[in-house]
């Protein structure tokens, strides 16, 4: 049960975080158009947050608590990663956003059948990531030397946030438990260590990149 | 049927200005623990935002169009009242938010039955201008001088918004037309006009003051 609500406050810390990113760009948005939609896409990531926490509760957790032991999880990759435009921004969001994701797929098999299917609902719900693939795939497909570029930022990206994730089941023993419990029922066998999840992750990344005709 | 698509559009617009306020105060909140709490009331601020929207598409309007027609209109006020300190910040939410409430309550009488209500309900949740009471309260309750500046910051304040509300109407027919129709249903006689409407302002401005133990 704690290693559930430790995922749970991961996965809302990961929302906070999206609200966050979404607020401070809708605040420099060229237009108001653009504004609001970002306003909204950052109302949703509070809309899912507040369904974890409601959750982490209803399972007889702390809210605040379980998503507070997760502050200041992104800060270091924040600081390593500042993109230098709005694609640059957008890319990090697509490529960060991702690998979160990812990882917490494949630590939901070990959840409740409720939870589960909450965390894969709002896991789902990723509208913003719909609108940076088109964005992106649009931008790099008409500017070869935009692909490029972003191309090696998401190299870049990638390894920094694969970075983040070994650090983060180092200092969260659950999340770890959870993950390797994931892995090994994916993986049909018992002997599946950290190894094969993150070469899982790497995967998806692969795959993310060419949805917008990128190489990984 | 346009004056309330109008009114609709003008509410959205102000919850979409209280989220950036609310997004903004999180994003240099002294703690994660205040910063979680203006993250969740910023994600209650569009989810207001998206009921009004939604009501307005079930009327056949352009949600969009009806909350853009709306943009910039606060931009003067805001030039013209910036805070000096994180208790004068709190102050004019307060003081703002307080008389577009009280300008939408007079001007919802004309509307249908449904959209009133649902008018109603959302000007009711109002969570965040309670906690500013509480703080603000117990804060110049606590301190004379500190007081004293927000009782005249707030008489700064309510000048302000009073000439927005003004220059609001001049500019959005459908909205005076309501505010006088709402203006006539409460005073119970037909020669009603704007003084009365603003006289109304004044005074819920002054008993609001007055919950915080401050002189309007």
């Amino acid at each position: 049960m704690s290693d559930t609500l430790e995922l749970l406050g991961f996965i809302a810390y990961t929302e906070l975080t999206t609200f966050t990113r979404l607020a401070g760009a809708a605040a420099t948005a060229p237009t108001s158009d653009h504004q609001l939609r970002l306003v909204r896409l950052a109302g949703d990531a509070v809309n899912r947050m507040e369904r974890i926490l409601a959750r982490i509760e209803e399972l007889g957790g702390d809210a605040d608590a379980q998503l507070l032991a997760f502050d200041g999880t992104f800060d270091d990759y924040n600081a390593r990663t500042v993109p230098g435009t709005w694609w640059e921004n957008l890319l990090k969001g697509y490529v960060g956003n991702g690998v979160a994701d990812d990882f917490c797929r494949i630590a939901v098999d070990g959840l409740d059948e409720q939870t589960r299917s909450l965390v894969i609902e709002v896991l789902d719900d990723n509208r913003n990531a719909e609108m940076s693939v088109r964005l992106l795939a649009d931008a790099a497909g008409g500017d070869g030397v935009l692909a490029s570029r972003l191309a090696l930022w998401g190299r870049r990206l990638v390894g920094e946030a694969l970075g983040l994730m070994q650090s983060l089941i180092v200092r969260h023993d659950g999340l770890n438990r959870l993950v390797l419990d994931g892995a090994r029922q994916r993986a049909g066998e018992t002997d599946v260590d950290q190894s094969w999840v993150f070469a899982q992750l790497t995967a998806e990344h692969t795959r993310r990149m060419g949805r917008l005709g990128l190489a990984a």
